[in-house]
């Protein structure tokens, strides 16, 4: 259901704990997090291998966790080290470790093959920490398969509707249409409104003498990770040309997670280079981002709500779906390329054992 | 699941609004519904043909609607007319807009064939807005299938037990069976208690020296409408003969909506001719009619519970059950003729592309 | 699903009344409880035969009860007696009864076939109501499968872990490997912790000199039910090979008995025989058991959701699991046993209209 050999952000980082522990459910999957003396996070799955019991409703011990249902302790490495009245622990008696990679204030974790999980593939957030930008650490929980929420931050001739009084701006935004180029994993949007409004947003925070150009320039790769340069200039600065004079500069980074079939985390952050010595500013900027965000969860939670009413509805495509389609397009291929390499997994896994237990036909 | 080629009441005439929308689903299809500039009430399916978002959280524009998740326009007849950056709507892009009746206080829905509404089959339910009667709006919502409310309504010996303190009366009115025909489309019941007790509601607004005679005549018939000529007048004095002297008459109007498999809506009014003067009369019987069917659905909703529980349960029927099971039939029936007819559609539907395709067979 | 033929508690004696009714569901069976004019206990079926309604929302009518939809009286024997318009009412009108005991405060009622619901066979709890011994009545509501309660009772070296401010100890109390016999329909467990601390429960209401030998000997079988022998006794003493001296001494009682798939009701006491003449000890124990067995369902429920999440999640034997494999095992055996049954009489059921409807083949 949910693509397994790529990474996930699973966290902020100072949701992880030094002591204690933290627990969060990825695609379906119950994961326990938490910083080793080295400071290091390790990620388990947060059911103990004996009966089942959350490890996060346990007791750290150390760099290790104890199960509190029958006492079984499990190191870092998901292994169980010690079983009340048993002297022997089996080596089957342990639970999946994830790889994990913590960077530029992100969490990210591979729920598929540890084998294949490359730290090189981790996209780059770095203005969530850059000295030059500011931003606050955005979190909020959706209760909709998070291809909804793909489909919304794919296509943002939404913003003047959902968001008339936050990132909107006028009707001509949604009326200029974006270019939409396929990339590495998904997709790449440029989107370029000319001489129009400035949103509420960005005039809270900074004034210009009259109308702005706005750019919105995104890639959204695989799971759903948006990495986007934002921004609006004054009117015939060139901006599009790439001059960049008295501009609003953001770097948003957005992350949408599964957390069931039924429910995603969103994670996300707004970066901006200009004030950033004033904190009333990243504040303002965030505020607006979160009303904005909170409206689209309004709109996208109603729209489940209404297709779940209908399972046989069929959607009419417009022109404004290229980029979604095309994503969603990108997300079935590596989905049908997992599944067959399972099956060939599988199918290698049962010819073994039959060409091992059975002796040679004997010919002669 | 729900029969499609009849009229559903689906609000009171003052909810649909002049300004705004007004949003409600009927049979399991979310509908939108407003009144145009002239007044008329339109009726639209509410979920954009886009993406699925609901209509109703959109914005009225003149007598079209915009849905607020990307801006689509859609005019009263479920056209599209309008989407951003996209100048050639395609004809397909509409959602669907279903016929509509007001008459009489109660808004029509023809959920079906467009082609077959008739308004001339909607039932007439004149005394809720005639000068010679009085009453007030009723409606309630019940958390269960909307069969089980047309059971309960198609066998009132259920009277004097789950309502004693109001429309009840004494035990020998469920001992009265009562006389049950067949109609078009449903059934007709007819039944007489001869020198009994008024009940509690009538007792409350009129006064009569001794018992009364009491009937309770209605149709019931489908979707699922109660139209009913009830009254109480002194025994004696010939009402069943046709005679209604000092009667306390009623022309109740009642309409069960499927809202979904589990969900239902419950129209209904209780209008009567005497004392038209006094509203603290008509407020008096409403509220015993309130509270009598709030009474209903605490039973109702205890046996749907029950019923839940044992999917296998078999109910053992009896006399009293005539009229159900003969309205239960009437519905069956009319499921399996829609049934028959779309599936004989779709087969001709089918048939032609095979017959425009095959070449005719050669015989020589 | 559940074992049918067996006793299962449904109620505290004093839960069920003399006046009025109670009502409680038993293997997903709605079950109607209430006592005749001799103080009998009786048991129905809460669903009336006609369409379905609780009979618990009805009347009493001395040893009858009266159905408030429409009116259906039942005698004690669940037959209907009464039906409004209607003289005769068929045999087939009627409720299941269900065949009760009640004995030391318990009320244990017989789900599966009455012929075979021995009285000889329900368990012996005479410490509930014994003169020499006290306690307090205890129930909570589980929504979880019983089976993983049963799992927590089958295995106390979850004690320290889970409880251990109340009826813990220490942790050598989980390193002791308990002795497991298979009896009629369960296991037995035979825990001994010599030299150990005792737990925090009976140091409330209890002062040794030094460290205890602790004991927990319990009989476990179906359909849930667990009788206890424990204590804790001055070590040295000799309390393993018999002599009690100085000791704490508790007969547990307790009974767990699936309402549906996915809850359970668990009735406890833990009946002491020391310091009787003290109402503040009895309370104390009482609470720590309520205490401790809030624990409990905190931990199994967490279970409950994590392995409600991992459909394919494989559980890891250890050796700690030896008395809750074989008691899953015994009631695995015993559920096959009755479907086998079950099928048997299907089959006979079947076989004779086949005999009596078709002639013999005529061979000439």
């Amino acid at each position: 259901m949910f693509i397994k050999n790529t990474w996930y952000v699973c966290a902020w980082d100072h949701e992880v704990p030094h002591e204690g522990m933290f627990a969060r459910t990825i695609t379906g999957i119950p994961v326990l997090l938490y910083r080793d003396s080295t400071g290091a996070i390790v990620a388990l799955e947060d059911r103990c291998c004996h009966r089942g019991a959350p490890l996060s409703v346990g007791r750290r011990e150390g760099d290790c966790v104890r199960c509190l249902y029958h006492g079984l302790k499990f190191d870092s490495s998901g292994q169980c080290v010690e079983a009340p009245a048993q002297d022997r622990i089996p080596p089957q008696a342990r639970v999946r470790k994830f790889p994990v990679v913590e960077r530029h204030r992100w969490v990210w974790i591979w729920m598929g093959d540890p084998g294949r999980a490359d730290p090189a593939l981790v996209p780059d957030t770095q203005w969530l920490d850059h000295p030059d930008w500011r931003s606050q650490d955005g979190y909020i929980h959706y209760d909709v398969n998070y291809l909804l929420i793909c489909d919304n931050l794919l296509d943002f001739s939404h913003l003047p509707f959902v968001h008339p009084g936050t990132l909107g701006g006028s009707a001509d935004y949604a009326a200029a249409r974006p270019q939409v180029e396929r990339i590495e994993g998904g997709v790449r949007i440029t989107r370029w409104a000319i001489d129009t409004e400035a949103p509420a947003f960005a005039k809270a925070v900074k004034t210009w003498p009259g109308k702005v150009d706005r750019w919105n320039i995104y890639n959204f790769t695989i799971p759903a990770v948006l990495l986007m340069d934002s921004g609006m200039a004054p009117t015939g600065t060139g901006a599009r040309e790439g001059t960049r004079v008295d501009a609003a500069e953001f770097r948003g980074c957005q992350a949408i997670t599964p957390e069931t079939a039924n429910s995603t985390h969103y994670f996300f952050a707004h970066p901006h280079n200009f004030a950033i010595d004033q904190p009333e500013v990243t504040a303002s900027i965030h505020q607006a981002v979160v009303t904005a965000f909170d409206e689209d969860r309004d709109i996208i939670t109603a729209q489940q709500r209404s297709l779940a009413l209908g399972p046989d509805f069929k959607m009419v495509p417009f022109a404004m779906d290229a980029a979604l389609s095309q994503f969603r397009w990108v997300v079935q291929q590596r989905l049908q390329q997992e599944a067959a390499e399972e099956a060939l997994q599988a199918a290698q896994a049962g010819a073994q054992p039959v060409h091992i237990v059975r002796p040679a036909p004997q010919t002669t």
